[in-house]
């Protein structure tokens, strides 16, 4: 396998993708047209104007972009395709259409067989094995919460640290992720943004310049440094 | 119908469910005992310890408490009780659990009846129409979204606004609302933390010290006054 789970797009003051430029150059390496997955439509944008936005950011890089929602037979353009990006959003709307589709098994197979794949927040929230560990609110209802299980452990996009200083009773990130550690048995990587998972064949590591938050069952969290492997 | 649903059980820095004592004494008028249902299990507390927790309260406003969780035939034990309370936690743990022992819809019935009702945090999304609007994680997978619907509309607690100074490009409370209201026709009330919903027979009004913010499809959001009727 070939791809990078981001915990985000964009960082704080930055543009679209900027950050993770190098990485994507080398990560599509010999590719020159990618599908992009526009489905999750952060702030309700349109599946148009999301690729668009893709688009004027992999122009930079030589390649080319459709957006997934242009093809009747999204089964094939997935098979045909060189390469994916998801962008985030809203992973409930993400999975759901995924799963209403019968895309997200297809996708899985198609990244397993090699083909580079870069999600970003939501993006990478399928990558893992559940969404159960997305931030995102549960505003549609998805046939289930699987997914594509590219890695053998769930991420949380976006860690958060808590803080301090808030004067509210509202759960932590860490408070939630150990109400998910009661239910399931399933390491977490608490991604923080700047920071993400990059798997070469059969080689997981976090990259980035954060420490990166896990969280296992029955364990204190502990912070790893980046470079280490998963 | 006699209810409250409250944006928070506890207020920082307070006593849990101190801040709405006189609102309870009140509720709960010619009453001496209640269900507590302990299913949203905050931070993974056990049933029993989480009744012990609503128990301690209600002691102090003479009302004894009973966890749903003790009795084998809880269909009965709802149907036989006198008033309730839904502590908050994971609202998806609380709606699961619901809805495979078929109870949302007699708790709904028995409230509909005018029982008092009690529900903080994730025990007042399920006053909703829908768990759409919850912050929580989706640590588990619900049959359903579906709530109770005691109020025409959806509620989300612990209602936070953006805060300027974090440089962190997860979406605000706000973003996540609006993407709610991209995929579904539904007035959303943003409850702060010290609010609470209150509804007697016909008549909803928001209480508490803080604004309340309302969202609702093509509009832009607004605030409305402590008092104000839903």
């Amino acid at each position: 396998m070939n791809i990078i789970l981001a915990s985000t797009s964009t960082l704080f003051g930055g543009a679209y993708l900027e950050y993770l430029k190098e990485e994507l150059i080398n990560l599509y390496h010999g590719i020159d047209e990618i599908i992009f997955i526009p489905f999750a439509r952060p702030g309700g944008i349109s599946h148009d104007d999301y690729t668009e936005k893709a688009r004027s950011f992999f122009e930079t890089i030589n390649i080319k972009v459709k957006g997934l929602h242009e093809f009747d037979n999204k089964t094939e353009a997935i098979n045909e395709a060189e390469g994916y990006f998801t962008g985030g959003g809203n992973t409930f709307l993400l999975v759901k259409n995924l799963h209403e589709e019968n895309l997200m098994k297809i996708l899985k197979q198609n990244i397993e067989s090699g083909k580079p794949y870069l999600g970003c927040s939501a993006g990478s929230n399928i990558g893992g094995q559940t969404m159960k560990t997305t931030n995102d609110m549960p505003i549609v209802y998805p046939p289930s919460f699987d997914c594509m299980g590219l890695v053998p452990f769930n991420i949380n996009p976006h860690y958060l640290d808590p803080n301090p200083e808030l004067r509210h009773n509202g759960e932590t990130r860490e408070t939630r992720i150990k109400e998910f550690l009661t239910q399931n048995d399933m390491k977490v990587v608490g991604l923080r943004e700047g920071n993400w998972i990059r798997r070469i064949n059969d080689t997981i590591t976090v990259e980035g310049n954060e420490l990166t938050r896990i969280f296992e069952k029955d364990k204190e969290p502990y912070e790893i440094e980046s470079g280490s492997q998963l």
